[in-house]
């Protein structure tokens, strides 16, 4: 896999002569990102493109490269991968579609394809993949050119839109896509990512698992080092139909791969937003010990959303002890009738200021050792709530063991008051209470997972 | 109801001297809004505030205001209500907390409050409320400074948090802060909307409901003038206790929420996104004529996660006609079997190059008798995306009676992409691709609900 994740040289066979922006050119864009290793264009009817050396074929390249990636057409695959195997690479990419994806002819061209692959020892990533991407190289072999950054965030998918991005955010660190999944599988992605030291959490975009019982085996191994994460798409029949067109996954029945999740300590999430937020929450966040979670609200209406959202993703309001009630008792109004949702709204009118206020409250529920995690719910006014970030900020470094997850309510269009909190790199702001909430519970289920394995004794849960 | 929600003149009794960023000043905040009315300010300590004549009392005011509010601690809130009855002025908002929100002793304070109120011929809107909105008059009495819309958005609730938005998001045309709901309560504020020109969706966020019987028979008759979309928490346990604590509302069985709401025409939404999805969608969008939902994605993976989302929200993948079919295959690639979801990325390879094939496409979709909304899955890459949204503007002007939702995966951390193209008015991209086709469900789900009452004669459901 390291040929794959890791190429030190890439042939890019049948890159396009066109180049600029709407030309979709994998050199121009792999000289944008700036690939540390060395490029090999192939394209039979030009010499230079962007002045880079151009080769007519595989055969004449000056080396044999880690990796090829065949980018024509479909009817041009065959002798462009015969071309590649006979130069004796061994890690090849096919993007074209037209294979598993497209009927029962197409699906006998992609076994006919493997086979060629896999009698030259060679292994296959595609056919139908937009290939791989490490940020930490400045790869990514990707038609679209996009952002990347160097998260911790290892992808396996069967379709190139993680590798574009998420609305909002940019999560990828590693990505590997599978396509029809012809050869190399979710089993071989996750054992790459078991060992390498810059990922650290796992995140699956799955279609459909061929070979089930593999696949098992090592999630419940990699699991136990890393959080897996999967969003599992054509569970519906239409879904699973258009799955089948799509990456010619064969889906199968839903139950089996929520057991088969379950199994193996895959957190399965139910869509693109949750795979992010829980993502965001695995990178940022220590391990959550426990689902005690403390809420201090500027407006009660939150404070009654996050405990239905307790209630409807399995975590507890904490009970503050004596002593943290004692400090609260100091500075709230006298009647003022206060629990755990904290109404730091109602505490506006203590003696001690909003500021010192939301300071102190902070702290207090910051040492509770009945408190395991926090939720702040805060307008997001500008010139104010860049105090409050900075004092957010020299608490959450003082007691770093607690994650601490805000919602800002008011206008933010721009996202500038949800940075300052977010800057800090321990505050965690959600789309809502109810986001905050499951992304927390997610973190709950991981350890609750790993401590069963401790008390089992084995490995598996 | 006029006299609050469209006052020509308010006493803003017991505004604070100070002013400036910190200070919370309600009189600050109008004189900001540029509120069109007279502004009476009361405080015994100062003559003026801002340049602008302050009185001692109520008393001494030179004409009996429309609406007082009354914004001072606790315990001053009694006499200066007497001296506001007795100026005559009916219309009060009280905004102190301390009444049904704390206990016995507060229950009976607020039940001696609104005994006084109504022995004057008077209404009180609170206690504990932020009071009114309404940017079509520049005024809010929330002591927050906020930004306003004038969208035909009507908002009652029970806390002050709609009043200052959500995020990236302000919705708010006029809204209604019940508070405590010591008196006027939601049926009031739903007949004040349900004749109100400027206000076309209702929204309501509840915590309890006291006069079940009144409510029912109003919403009934509102929700088949205009959607009425619902918001109740406080639905768990730990949420009703901290809403008893917060609005002293008694929430009440969940079970009997739920009837009631589907008895009376309400779309209840679950968290605070789908608020606002459902709303935008409301200002945005026709009235839809079906579930039958056509997707245009440049990544199948969309497509697969669409046709879930269709299942989970009861809302169907369209068979396209004949004529759509034809009018694809002919610029489809020869290799490519497509039907709904369909392919805009293989469609990428067709002769008429991508953007052609963009506005074909779209057009045959929507000209499609077959298809009742549209759903667009497209990356956000800045430079192309504005051709793209530039098509999309001119089609969805020419077939203006078909939703169009989209779902922009890559990075738009700018939020520019989805600008361009929200930026038409007739366009609305979502978080994701189930919230897109969550919110077009719920229109589907009003449209079914005011055709149910045509065809039984009668004006329930």
């Amino acid at each position: 896999m390291k040929l794959f994740m890791e190429p030190r040289s890439i042939a890019l066979v049948g890159v396009p002569r066109d180049t600029g922006q709407d030309a979709k050119n994998v050199l121009e864009n792999l000289l944008t990102y700036g690939y540390k290793g060395r490029i090999y264009p192939v394209n039979p009817n030009c010499k230079k493109i962007l002045d880079i050396e151009t080769f007519c074929n595989v055969a004449d390249l000056p080396e044999t490269p880690d990796l090829a990636v065949i980018m024509t057409p479909q009817h041009l695959v065959f002798p462009l991968v015969k071309d590649t195997l006979e130069k004796g690479i061994k890690a090849l990419v096919v993007v074209a579609q037209g294979f598993s994806d497209s009927g029962e002819e197409g699906k006998l061209k992609q076994s006919q394809l493997v086979d060629m692959v896999h009698r030259a020892g060679a292994r296959l990533v595609g056919p139908n993949s937009f290939g791989v991407a490490n940020a930490f190289l400045n790869l990514n072999t990707a038609f679209v050119l996009t952002e990347m950054e160097r998260k911790g965030v290892g992808i396996i998918c069967q379709t190139g839109f993680p590798f574009v991005g998420f609305p909002q955010m940019i999560i990828l660190g590693k990505g590997l896509d599978l396509g029809n999944t012809g050869d190399i599988d979710f089993a071989d992605g996750l054992e790459y990512f078991e060992n390498d030291e810059e990922t650290r959490v796992i995140i699956l975009h799955i279609e459909g698992i061929k070979n089930g019982r593999r696949f098992m085996e090592t999630a419940r191994r990699v699991s136990r080092l890393k959080p897996v994460v999967a969003l599992k798409t054509g569970w519906s029949k239409s879904g699973e139909e258009t799955a089948l067109s799509h990456s010619g996954s064969l889906v199968g029945n839903d139950d089996i791969y929520e057991a088969v999740f379950k199994q193996s300590g895959i957190l399965r999430v139910q869509d693109t937003e949750e795979f992010i937020d829980v993502c965001r929450a695995f990178l940022a966040f220590p391990r959550l010990r426990g689902r005690r979670l403390a809420v201090l609200t500027m407006t009660m209406a939150g404070g009654t959303m996050a405990a239905d959202a307790c209630e409807k993703y399995s975590m507890r309001l904490a009970s503050f002890t004596p002593e943290t009630l004692n400090k609260l008792s100091a500075i709230a109004p006298p009647w003022l009738k206060f629990s755990n949702p904290l109404d730091s709204g109602a505490f506006y009118f203590s003696k001690t200021g909003p500021v010192e206020t939301f300071r102190i409250t902070m702290e207090a529920v910051l040492l509770d050792p009945q408190v395991d995690a926090l939720l702040i719910v805060i307008p997001a006014l500008p010139f104010e709530q860049r105090i409050y970030a900075e004092i957010a900020f020299n608490l959450t470094s003082r007691y770093p063991d607690k994650p601490v997850t805000m919602w800002l309510y008011a206008s933010d269009k721009t996202g500038q008051v949800s940075s300052h909190f977010e800057s800090t790199g321990r505050i965690l702001n959600f789309g809502s209470i109810d986001r905050a909430v499951r992304a927390l519970s997610r973190l709950a289920d991981y350890s609750e997972y790993l401590d069963r394995g401790v008390q089992d004794g084995h490995t598996g849960c």
